[in-house]
């Protein structure tokens, strides 16, 4: 049986993660793919910190280059988190003709086409299944499933912590602040929690599928990037007593006038696949023009289930090892991007006159297809709950602009997607 | 560019699917995978009969060995359906050393051990994802992303046509003959029927998942199968009524005693990811030691999904061609079967006695939940629902055998899963 040497770059929680499953399933893994995968050497910041596991002391190191560089070492996988130095390490691995898994959003998602380019020069492999949605097999499937399809559209719940909190918040009608103070004493959310509640964590996670699904770079910074912390238990109520649920989505869509990319808070119809996903599960849907509506539900974080996607990725690269690999020449023309995009919107407004504000939507073009009052006014404002048909962002934005606020205020903007 | 050349055993709905979607997609393909796919031979039963799509008259052929003995053709892809001749054929291509792509899994589940035999004795690939639930990825699931866990359990709704019959008679309480006939009217069910509604089409699939995810083989006959034929529009209200939805699942564990295998009419409770699943659409959720539970969910037939699916399948064999393609060695010991299983029941009874009902299941140390009585009794006899605790198939058939007849008639018996 072949033996294939392995160097880890991080050995805190997905690291220890990754270290304990592979001794637990070496010898079925042995049986079933017939290679013998071996962990070399650990990088890890101080050799003495205390550590989720006990790992074998002769395997650690704190220089890069007992693992990126190791002759004995022929796939390195990646976990340190953040863009550098993890995406200078893996340059370095792949340098020296080591294969790279990699569990790190933000240096793919940052760094993607380079280290593309890097794997392509080196004829070494890239996989980053772990990177996205740990568990879930939904880069997998792009790659070795979904070629025949033209991908039109993904629509993903892809951030664990802001779904427990928005789940959270509808189950038991709480504040935002409240939940996000709970997750993080249950360890559901950082202590610095603004990558997740401001939606840059999906931003990551939308940029890696929609460039793989859209065959082109789908750049970070063009995706529209709208978090949770102004969401509030009447937003949830609002959309829950018309049949919908509020979700943070990260929406990528191919159309005519280019990709539009988007990651905010939105309400879905609850007969909606997505809607029923709580709690800390995250789920992808697509379409296809071949596959037609296809969603992909589980577990998108913790230790276990990324170290079970890092440990399928070792394995894919060990196999391709036996082969001369040749990554695919990268195609990384930049996509164009759509500046505008149709959405139905639930607007919530305080306003003196239901006519004047109609006006204003009327004069932008966005038609309404139901104005109710919801409660009792004060001060001679009433509330307003104004839903729109299929409307261009830019013109609900410009109605809003012009809404005069001597007469009226606006309390939430949420989108409707179905 | 490579160009691979690829032979059709079948020219029928599938067929004309692949070659419809190859010509729409064969650039896309060229680009994004570098390899040309052309189709160079269509076996067909007859070469003047009408069919689904127009094909070169030239590629056309009555004998199947221009397919599979054809020294320009590297891969076959199979659709004819049914067990023989479809296997002899795929034996014959692959021991003249051409890869084989099957949609067939009434073949897979029956000559699977064989089929794969012939792939490693070959070193030819057998790629087969379109033979379970189409555009679903779950074969490459189980192949490619899975192989760190130990599945447990799969759970599935993967036959359409029963989930379009149960999901109709659900939302309009309509009578299964009733709803069968429209299905056949629409297309949605065979003008034969018997495949899908005993369960037979599900069960050919679940050996298919359950022989890949426990890694060995799980034969079609050991599958315990009951077909929906006999579920009425009452056993549908009486789960309804209780927060559950009545499926038609396909259910495998690995446990202790083996493994279980079995396909049968199932409530699940509603909030299960499985209980939305209606109309033709199918799914499978699955547990796993280290990805904890996900679900798959997408079109699980028709001519494109299923053809999106062949495609892939053909492009990951083109793919292996590049280098000298092994075929690990089949593991084909049969698994143990476990001859019992646990499970909660639905029980209604029409009975003169109920502490008499009470105590025949208790003899066979089946625990009742609750036994409610619905509705008025006639002739001395009152409608009981009974629910079991969880507990074992054999003990509550014991209990239903010993339930004296001249005192009570059961009117139906229906598994609860979760």
């Amino acid at each position: 049986m072949k033996t294939v040497n392995i160097g880890l770059l991080g050995g805190g929680n997905i690291g220890c993660g990754v270290w304990t499953l592979l001794q637990d399933m070496r010898q079925d893994i042995q049986k079933r793919c017939h290679v013998d995968l071996r962990i070399t050497k650990i990088l890890v910041r101080d050799i003495n910190e205390p550590r989720p596991c006990a790992l074998p002391p002769e395997l650690l190191t704190t220089n890069p280059h007992d693992v990126t560089r190791a002759d004995n070492i022929q796939i390195v996988a990646e976990f340190l988190g953040g863009i550098q130095p993890a995406a200078m390490y893996m340059q370095d691995a792949m340098a020296h003709k080591k294969a790279v898994v990699t569990a790190n959003k933000a240096a793919l998602a940052t760094e993607g086409a380079s280290l593309r380019a890097a794997a392509s020069a080196n004829h070494v492999g890239l996989h980053y299944e772990a990177s996205v949605c740990a568990a879930i097999p939904v880069i997998g499937a792009f790659k070795h499933s979904l070629q025949a399809n033209r991908v039109t559209r993904i629509m993903g719940i892809i951030n664990g912590t802001t779904n427990y909190i928005l789940s959270e918040m509808a189950q038991h009608n709480k504040d935002y602040q409240q939940v996000l103070a709970e997750a993080q004493r249950l360890g559901l959310a950082e202590p610095d929690p603004s990558s997740d509640v401001q939606g840059r964590d999906a931003a990551y996670k939308l940029s890696i599928l929609a460039s793989l699904a859209f065959g082109g770079q789908v750049a970070v910074q063009h995706i529209y990037t709208e978090g949770i912390t102004g969401v509030t238990p009447e937003d949830i109520l609002c959309g829950k007593d018309r049949g919908y649920a509020l979700k943070l989505l990260a929406i990528a869509k191919m159309g005519e006038h280019g990709v539009e990319a988007r990651v905010h808070p939105a309400l879905i119809p609850n007969n909606h696949p997505l809607a029923g996903v709580n709690g800390a599960f995250n789920a992808v849907h697509l379409t296809g023009h071949a596959c037609g509506d296809m969603t992909f539900m589980g577990k998108g974080a913790g230790p276990m289930p990324t170290a079970g996607a890092v440990i399928s990725d070792i394995i894919n690269a060990a196999e391709a090892l036996a082969h001369l690999y040749i990554e695919e020449e990268s195609q990384e023309q930049a996509l164009s991007m759509a500046e505008d995009w149709q959405s139905a919107y639930f607007i919530r407004i305080l306003a003196e006159d239901e006519a004047g504000v109609a006006a204003v939507f009327a004069r932008e073009g966005v038609s309404l297809a139901s104005v109710e009052q919801s409660g009792e006014g004060t001060g001679g404002r009433v509330p307003l709950i104004c839903t729109t048909r299929p409307a261009s962002e830019r013109a609900v934005r410009a109605a809003l602009e012009n809404l005069p606020p001597s007469a009226c205020s606006v309390q939430s903007v949420i989108r409707v997607e179905s």
